[in-house]
């Protein structure tokens, strides 16, 4: 058998995992995985062979998987969220026209913007943008672009990668590029650690959102010109009248 | 017990449920929903009361949902996909208002863009939007413009609602907006069914897509100036290098 799972675990928790992604786990001889992820899944499955690359590494990650799946063994390459959002189910793609005789089952998971909104209310209940804040494999203006578009069209954003220790003002940035358009009242909210040690949350009007601290573990959601705070929780009305 | 648990089932397939929802509907007296989702569900929770009401009583079925707690029941709520995407954890969160004493929980799942994308290979592994087509809630003005954005700022596109009855032509003239700034080569997918009987999968051009024969259970995907059909999937490349 010459497979590759490549599974989105979902936000952290163990139990925001689906029971498909378990079962594949269950299933594999060996997961792979960034660091950081692989410490989160090693606690329930403690028997499987673990391969770890560190950040920057996504290549040489993909390579191992397919060179553990040669060896006749069930591989998982498992990514926090989702493994098709910012995950490693493209570059497992594009990686496996090299290695046509591995059969590639991609399994969906949570992703932060589900996972946080839950955690927040419900800021994604109608249109919305999604927007990663890093420009390591994205040039700068492209991402300025979007943000621009996306908050003229009254999209909720939900940002990913919001800061690193290069990007300190990246937020702040992005955020005055939004409000060009956006009231400074816009409901905004963010949502860290979420599923692990530490989760939190915090909703504040889009003109504070430009000094909030934030880490490459929070996801930020800005909302659309419809959004309300409602009970200390963002909520996006999809329109229902009642 | 005064509770509401509102919970994305996922697409369809009980495992791609996660074991948190899985946990909270076992956890539950009642389960409310949308006669489609909660036909789903019953199989796998045969001894539970189950309530529901047809499409377009989204408030009565909230409402239900809220009397059912206040007999101090633990009641799920439940939503295909995720709660907080086009479902109904913001309507729930608007109604708490007037039932102070129920505690709400949310607990996401995987919505279709996220297993429609796992299905189709990897497009959304760049930034991307969420748009519904439909306009029972949403001026047709205000999604226009939105895909015109989305179409300018090179996002990835992806459409629920594409079509109804009474929408038989809106996702030919969704195409017809984005085809005005983006290639009518550029790769597409639709996903239908996903995780249920009848899950299928197909890619095409943006000019074929217009021609595309979808109804309320395909999922769309609009590519974007990067997005590359490989080996019959569609792949949005994240930028690696290799």
């Amino acid at each position: 058998m010459n497979k590759i799972y490549v599974i989105g675990i979902g936000p952290g928790e163990y139990e925001q995992m689906t029971m498909k992604a378990m079962k594949a786990l269950e299933n594999s001889d060996v997961i792979v995985g960034y660091t950081v992820y692989v410490d989160l899944v090693m606690t329930y499955f403690p028997k499987k062979e673990f391969l770890t690359t560190p950040m920057k590494k996504e290549v040489d990650r993909c390579i191992l998987a397919f060179e553990e799946a040669k060896k006749e063994k069930i591989v998982s390459m498992i990514c926090s969220g989702d493994a098709g959002v910012y995950g490693m189910s493209g570059l497992i793609l594009e990686l496996a026209e090299q290695y046509p005789e591995t059969s590639i089952e991609i399994i969906p998971g949570v992703t932060a913007a589900l996972a946080g909104g839950a955690i927040l209310g419900a800021p994604l209940m109608h249109d919305f943008a999604v927007i990663s804040l890093s420009d390591l494999l994205t040039p700068w203006e492209k991402i300025e672009s979007r943000l621009e578009c996306a908050a003229k069209a009254d999209f909720v954003i939900c940002l990913y990668n919001p800061s690193s220790k290069k990007r300190f003002d990246y937020l702040q940035r992005a955020c005055d590029i939004v409000l060009k358009c956006a009231n400074p009242g816009t409901p905004c909210g963010i949502a860290g650690n979420i599923g692990r040690d530490g989760e939190a949350m915090s909703v504040m009007p889009l003109k504070e959102l430009r000094e909030a601290t934030v880490d490459m573990f929070t996801t930020v959601f800005i909302g659309n010109s419809q959004t309300k705070i409602i009970n200390g929780r963002m909520v996006t009305p999809r329109g229902y009248e009642f």
